[in-house]
């Protein structure tokens, strides 16, 4: 398991394959973000992405999947505040493979609870060409190995 | 239909009412987020949380859901380059019921497309209770009306 004292300011990672489907982009579409050019291939073709595109919301979803499934599982993570400067940069579409480049910018102790840290990391969600399609800022929260050692 | 020449800076809304179950957290989570405090109630107690709650993403979800059955319903919208200042601030349980509360914050016309508007509005969140759960600030693309008319 590694804490936060196990983290490094500039330390990046690479992992993660998603493989997005058109049956998934509209079944998520339909329950969270039912607006056209994300359900309907045909009235997609005639809206300005010209094809059906995945919802932002759930590129983001697809990437937090690989977040779990990757360096989460071994961190001693205490979940997130939040993200900064979320932006959905380039179309997601059926047929394309995701993965995700992380790396950490900054990391402090938190002055109210000693044990725990912040961590901030940008995230890039990058497609099977390169392309990154979505990116953020983390706002993460891990626990330290020693919270008595200052 | 509203363009951007219909918008103000400092119009509020509120809008929408989602039910949260169970169910729907542990689907969610199941896909996008297996966390156990997501997806195993028993677990869920022994957490952090100390009771099943939902994905930050699934509440986000959730809140694009109540806008596209909303206000972009009306609204000329050309997307979303991404959002500011994603903040979870409150867990979101089962049994909660979720509304939005929405103020505009500032609109420019696009200086490469004319055609374009950008608004940025605060979106918050709210339980029943009137805690605010979730908010953001959207980077929203509206079109205008009158491009011609500067």
């Amino acid at each position: 398991m590694r804490y936060y004292e196990d983290l490094d300011v500039g330390e990046t990672q690479e992992f993660g394959e998603y493989h997005v489907t058109k049956a998934e982009i509209i079944e998520f579409a339909e329950r969270y973000d039912p607006q056209s050019f994300h359900t309907d291939e045909e009235a997609a073709e005639d809206s300005a992405f010209g094809e059906l595109v995945a919802s932002g919301w759930h590129t983001a979803a697809m990437c937090m999947r690989m977040l779990v499934d990757g360096p989460i599982q071994d961190r001693a993570s205490m979940g997130a505040r939040g993200v900064d400067e979320l932006r959905w940069k380039q179309p997601v579409r059926p047929g394309d493979t995701l993965s995700i480049r992380t790396e950490i910018l900054d990391k402090r102790v938190s002055e109210s609870d000693p044990e725990r840290g912040y961590v901030d990391s940008l995230l890039e969600g990058v497609n099977q060409d390169g392309d990154v399609v979505i990116s953020w800022i983390g706002l993460g929260m891990i626990a330290r190995r020693n919270p008595g050692e200052d």
